[in-house]
């Protein structure tokens, strides 16, 4: 079967490029009010019955039908097990990720993790304390898009952070397990792993059952329910970022092989027929090459038929009128993953103010840094890039503000802070500034 | 009139005390769902109909009919005349505090908030850019809660992190303004102003107007509709934690005048009938004195009523067998506010893992920090300290990972990405690590 990719063709130079551009870039993540209240209905449920509810969702949604919790949970023997069954070449690679992406983020967690304090003047201290979480929950996705590079990565920086225990929930639907996904469990430090998903795993993991821990924070990809279920706790527990489909942008100075770019391309678009490829560049013939590419290498790749859909549906190869204006191009898209496919990617950093994660010159390709580079390859999509950040450190940790007076310092905040008070009609906030005075 | 201020008097050595604490403790922020089908259609009908929709709400709601948007906004001058108008120790208290709070999160952002790059041992250049939002929305509440130090709290992190544009909305019920808040604008340095509320403003910030540009977070306090909301806008745009009602948690050694306590306690109490007030000692006597100067003091207080009212029904005198007892029942309320009120508070500090604010000594009020010790006074509130932070200059910025592989970490990472990119079945992710190996 052959398969065509027909990403549209756009110039900023052309009368319609906004509207064309505009029309790409449309998503919506308008929610289903059909599936709000079936969600709605299990976070009832599991919070009210507990374990016997996530048991018969589990039955109902998963095809698996158990006698009790404990059938549900994976015991540290068997995400050893399945980290001893995989191929050595995978054990390796997994471990190696894994090093690189624990190194960096204990570079993320001292550059800006750690507390800090200072004392002014009048030797009044200030500052914050930086501490771990106590327990958070990990959402990992099963079935056919079930990824152990994500477990990898939500797992490490909890682990980093210090984390005290790390729950991992992952659906087997009738009992399927992947080995590789446990084994990425089994290195990242997961603690207990419970084989459940889908609103009723969210629901456990924020309000606890009798077998399954309370956690304070669930992060971690997952479909409609999922994203449905974690903004509905959101409150009671943190969550993450809610992910849409996810994006590429790649901004060339024509240097790349055509090769390469167009395949950065299709590594976006094999994951979904919803994800979006962008090529900008202000070299018409360079884009032209990349189109061959794409058309010659199409045919070589597994999952054309998915590349094809995404790429004609929602990818766009952008012909621009020089490398700065692809710069704002891509400012008022925010991508999640940012290719500067230049000879000179310097030049063009400090132009690119929102994006997830920039990659930086012809060999950093995005799966280098999906897998194994180091930094997370859980970003901020659908233009979220302009005011959320990479999953980090950070998300696994929360800050407590250090305030001790001195008495010198009580003497010089007192008037002021009564002066507000009063000013704001709260007395005894103002009279308990006073009376530390002298 | 008598108001009488009886909170309950627990003790940890008591049989039924779990049962007790955790009924004081108890709170719900269980939505309305009236509210919340009213919020969204509040919601809809400004993102379709902009600037008209918010005018009809204004006008329904706060009962404030003008011509057009225009007469909604507050200009430069407007905000500085009120600055001019207030008594001059109000302006000097306010510029006062502004300085602290500016130069608290100036150390925040050098702390924690800037740009880190290293290079790995093959030239590989990881690390994270910091960058701050472009335009950020601030909710200020009006008519009975006016804060004007909630403007400062939330503007000064903002415009220290460089963000663009500030734009404050701030209702003002029947065109009833108020000069301190307005004033604190101006020492904020807030960008722009509007005189509106509820959930149109939160949906002309979210999704902007004709005239009111969308910005991409949303931050401060407000009444349920604000906070159902902020909820429904979450996604569109950041916002910060949904508030509930404030609380301290007072850990004393019996070394401060009880007469302080129990003004702490009262600063509290006198925000809202459902402020929490919780006093946690080893030493029966002193507890015995506080509810004495309470019995003494509160007839003095001009919001004795709010005070007794939030003491009696959410109030707690606690007597703990030990003060290692104290941080950890401390621990599980995880407490918005957190007065180590000890001669020794630096022995008690680290036993501390939960709260949004920790105030050490007994020259440190709670009151001290609200207004101008520096750092935020908008704090995690219902034990969401334990995954959540003060408001802080991160709030306003976002990070993008950086990554540049050089040629040499290509063919070390490639074999890496890979391998486990085959293994989950994403061959493009693979093939585009493989074409950059030699």
């Amino acid at each position: 079967m052959t398969f065509i990719a027909a990403p549209a063709h756009l110039s900023t130079a052309d009368g319609q490029f906004e509207a064309q551009f505009k029309a790409r870039l449309h998503w919506s993540a308008d929610t289903d009010a059909a599936i709000e209240q079936r969600v709605a209905d299990i976070l009832a449920d599991v919070q009210q019955r507990g374990d016997a509810a996530v048991l018969e969702y589990t039955a109902r949604f998963d095809g698996l039908t158990v006698p009790d919790m404990k059938a549900l949970e994976l015991t540290q023997a068997e995400l050893k097990a399945a980290f001893d069954s995989i191929p050595a070449a995978q054990r390796t690679a997994l471990e190696a990720a894994a090093k690189r992406v624990r190194s960096y983020h204990e570079a993320q967690k001292k550059a800006s993790g750690e507390s800090w304090s200072y004392r002014d003047e009048d030797g009044t201290l200030l500052g914050q304390k930086v501490t771990p979480l106590d327990r958070v929950g990990i959402y990992v996705p099963g079935g056919k898009a079930a990824y152990p590079s994500s477990v990898l990565m939500n797992a490490i920086p909890a682990h980093v952070a210090g984390v005290g225990e790390i729950i991992m929930v992952v659906p087997t639907p009738r009992g399927e397990k992947n080995a590789l996904v446990l084994a990425a469990a089994y290195v990242a430090g997961v603690t207990r792993a419970f084989t459940i998903g889908g609103a009723q795993a969210v629901a456990a993991l924020a309000y606890g059952t009798q077998s399954i821990p309370a956690v304070h924070k669930i992060t971690g990809p997952g479909n409609a329910y999922v994203a449905a279920a974690k903004r509905r706790v959101f409150g009671t527990v943190g969550i993450d970022m809610i992910a849409g489909p996810s994006e590429i942008l790649v901004l060339a100075d024509g240097t790349t092989p055509p090769d390469w770019v167009a395949m950065d391309l299709f590594s976006q678009a094999e994951h979904d027929e919803l994800a979006q490829s962008i090529l900008l560049c202000p070299d018409a013939a360079y884009i032209a090459k990349v189109q061959e590419s794409i058309n010659r290498l199409l045919p070589t790749m597994p999952r054309a038929e998915i590349i094809a859909k995404s790429l004609t549906g929602r990818g766009a190869l952008i012909h621009t009128r020089s490398m700065e204006e692809a710069c704002e191009i891509s400012n008022r898209i925010a991508p999640e993953h940012l290719e500067v496919s230049s000879s000179d990617p310097h030049r063009w950093e400090p132009l690119l103010k929102h994006a997830g994660a920039i990659f930086l010159g012809a060999y950093t390709s995005e799966s280098l840094g999906d897998y194994c580079a180091g930094p997370n390859h859980v970003l901020p999509t659908s233009g979220t890039a302009r005011f959320s950040s990479p999953l980090g450190v950070y998300d696994f940790q929360k800050r407590s503000s250090l305030i001790e007076v001195s008495e010198a310092g009580a003497q010089v905040l007192g008037p002021i802070a009564a002066t507000l008070a009063y000013g704001e009609g709260l007395q005894a906030h103002a009279r308990a500034a006073e009376m530390r005075l002298k």
